[in-house]
């Protein structure tokens, strides 16, 4: 099938789920769920296809082993990727919530209603369980979706994708094609210029793709590149806390977006000497040199910088930062107060590890990714970041010219 | 100036914008409108040059009659425009609102905050009236903007601008470079590509103005090109209302893009012949070939057609429509219910004319525009769509670890 019938049917897919009850979305959740158990040794066989085509990559060099480790389903990551599905099901329904009702006048009132966005796009690598995962997000959130996996992983994606549309058939009243999948490198290439009847990609992986895919589409693009999280270490910061929060956001998952890579030490920290040899003790490697501002190590590596005071910690965060989390250390809370305002980050954290950004650590049940966006979404987003609104107006034949001529007049009492 | 140093400039202002109070901000509008109103004859002075030169162009046909009158600045226009300014100035501040105040765990605290985006590019024709309102909107919305206006009025924009800019700097404070202007296409061409200073673009014009800025960029765009909207008139609708509805959404004000462009009516109707009847006494010109089915007249055209059903009526907005503002008018609850869910649009009404749609009827006290985006803002905007969020986390030297390891657990109680 060409790409544009494939993203036709989705939309199409997108205005039937639209309109189904929390019951029967969260149903199919369940299913889903059941039927990936059920027929678990078929995805793991698939799974084993592709892995003997992997090893031979990571034996000629073509695949990093811990590319190969991504790729590979357990029983672990089946257990937690049903759980996962599960755990999607019992969250409150993120569509048609009430965000506001207003009678505009006498029997003539506004809804604000949230609303599935209609078709996402999703790029992603060889993470086989991230299908699943999005899945599931889309069916909660009413949205249709088209996937594009990696091809280290295409039989293991086939086969789940069929085992999630099995599922969905049993499923009364579910629409066909909400959930599709396209394989060519053509297909990435189509889809980033339908703009027509795609409205919003989502690409899950390395910064190179994510790169990629805003440099390459019109459409709305939700996540980030880079993530190049700082700490300002303050004058009057604690040196045992200064120590602990930036081994924590250093060591606890390096290659982690949220890990922090360039720490900013007031010049007149006493504690400076101190910090600095306790996280060479953690095995952290620093490096002071300024081709390293705008660089994400993903290792145990850390820039430092000595600073003048707060507005130079500022100005080097908004100039060489990537808006994502950015954290100040200090026992000075109008210090803190001018960092969170002035910083023009996601997160902007204040004696906090900036391990922190993240959507279950925030309580959002769900994580469709992290944005640097300036619009829509930021940060950690969960389900909300795939809905958005529109306006139900209900009157009885209401028309505009008696506002206009003066015979009526708005009352715009908020009912909520 | 080149418009790098200017993109720059920007950026620095929205920066220490976001760090005024909403009292400053709102004293720097109260200015900005005594300031104006003060130096008005030098305001109406510069006008005159441009419309004397504007005038030429009418007689020549290079300008429209009514491009002239939107270039005209009069008493009416100037006494609005302080108005507007001034209740802007009374609205509740959008940036620093509390969205949600979440305890992640004792003594760490989950703040998400309303902030201002950064800085806007807005791209107007020639109505000079927009510069103070624009100007404001950003303003009070904590956002540093760069206007660039239609030729034909750059001398009354030049005016404008230098009045408010010598209102700002009397106000104790207040940032420079918060409003800039530039002139040339060529600026427009680098706006359009600035998207490392520039966050949002606005087109404020003809849809030609905004086809061309959607086109040419990757910044999100704010804004709608189409306003082709529906009316369904039902098989149980009411013959008094659907001609009452019908009529006033297409007279009322033809060429605004809320008017309604087609008329789908049910096979079974009986009133059909009354209806479509009664909008030729009203002086609308009715046609029905599928040629205009994606067209926006702005007149007193109306394309007719009559359709199967609810079902086919959805399909056809659904196909043919801008996503702009949709109305069905009926007796029958469920198939307005039926309706409103599925017809993909910002706006979905019953019973209601599609004028409605517009930012102060709908009560928002101002409106920046209407969206027909997908993401971020949709329907009429009011300073909200200016806006998007930060999380601010504030705690006492937490780390992750403790939460990976199991030593402490998540509390995620909602405060706010």
């Amino acid at each position: 099938m060409d790409f544009t019938q494939i993203a036709k049917n989705a939309k199409e897919a997108s205005l039937k789920i639209s309109d189904l009850s929390t019951e029967i979305r969260n149903e199919a959740l369940y299913k889903i769920a059941d039927e990936l158990e059920t027929r678990s040794t078929e995805v793991f066989d698939a799974n084993k296809q592709d892995l003997s085509e992997a090893e031979k990559l990571v034996r000629s060099g073509e695949l990093t082993k811990s590319a190969f480790n991504r790729l590979k389903l357990d029983e672990n990551k089946m257990r937690d990727m049903l759980q996962g599905i599960r755990d999607i099901a019992k969250l409150q329904d993120p569509v048609n919530r009430k965000l506001l009702v207003r009678e505009l006048d006498e029997g003539l009132t506004l809804y604000k209603v949230s609303c599935p966005i209609g078709v996402l796009g999703i790029i992603f690598e060889a993470r086989p369980d991230v299908i699943a995962q999005i899945s599931s997000l889309a069916v909660k959130s009413a949205n249709a979706v088209i996937l594009k996996g990696g091809k280290e992983s295409v039989n293991t994606n086939k086969k789940i994708l069929s085992v999630i549309n099995s599922a969905l058939e049993q499923v009364k009243g579910f629409p066909k094609n909400v959930i599709q999948q396209v394989f060519s490198r053509d297909d990435v290439a189509e889809m980033l210029k339908c703009d027509k009847y795609i409205n919003l990609i989502i690409p899950r992986g390395g910064k190179n793709l994510v790169k990629f895919v805003k440099e390459n589409t019109k459409i709305p693009v939700l996540g980030h590149a880079d993530g190049i999280c700082h700490i300002f270490v303050d004058e009057t910061a604690d040196l045992d806390m200064a120590i602990n929060v930036v081994t924590d956001a250093k060591t606890q998952y390096p290659s982690a977006c949220n890990s922090v890579e360039t720490l900013l030490i007031h010049k007149n920290f006493k504690g400076k000497d101190s910090l600095l040899a306790s996280l060479q003790l953690s095995e952290i490697k620093l490096t002071d040199s300024p081709e390293s501002w705008a660089f994400e190590y993903g290792d145990k590596i850390l820039s430092y910088k000595i600073v003048s005071g707060l507005d130079e910690a500022i100005e080097h965060i908004n100039t060489y930062g990537s808006g994502h989390t950015d954290c100040i250390i200090t026992q000075n809370v109008e210090n803190a107060e001018k960092f969170m305002n002035k910083t023009d980050s996601a997160g902007v954290y204040f004696n906090v590890s900036t391990r922190f950004a993240d959507g279950f650590r925030y309580g959002f049940g769900a994580e469709v990714g992290i944005s640097t966006n300036k619009t829509h979404a930021r940060g950690p987003v969960g389900l909300d970041g795939l809905t958005i609104y529109k306006y139900k107006l209900i009157g009885n034949g209401n028309i505009v010219e008696d506002y206009v001529s003066g015979k009526k007049k708005f009352r715009h009492r908020d009912i909520l």
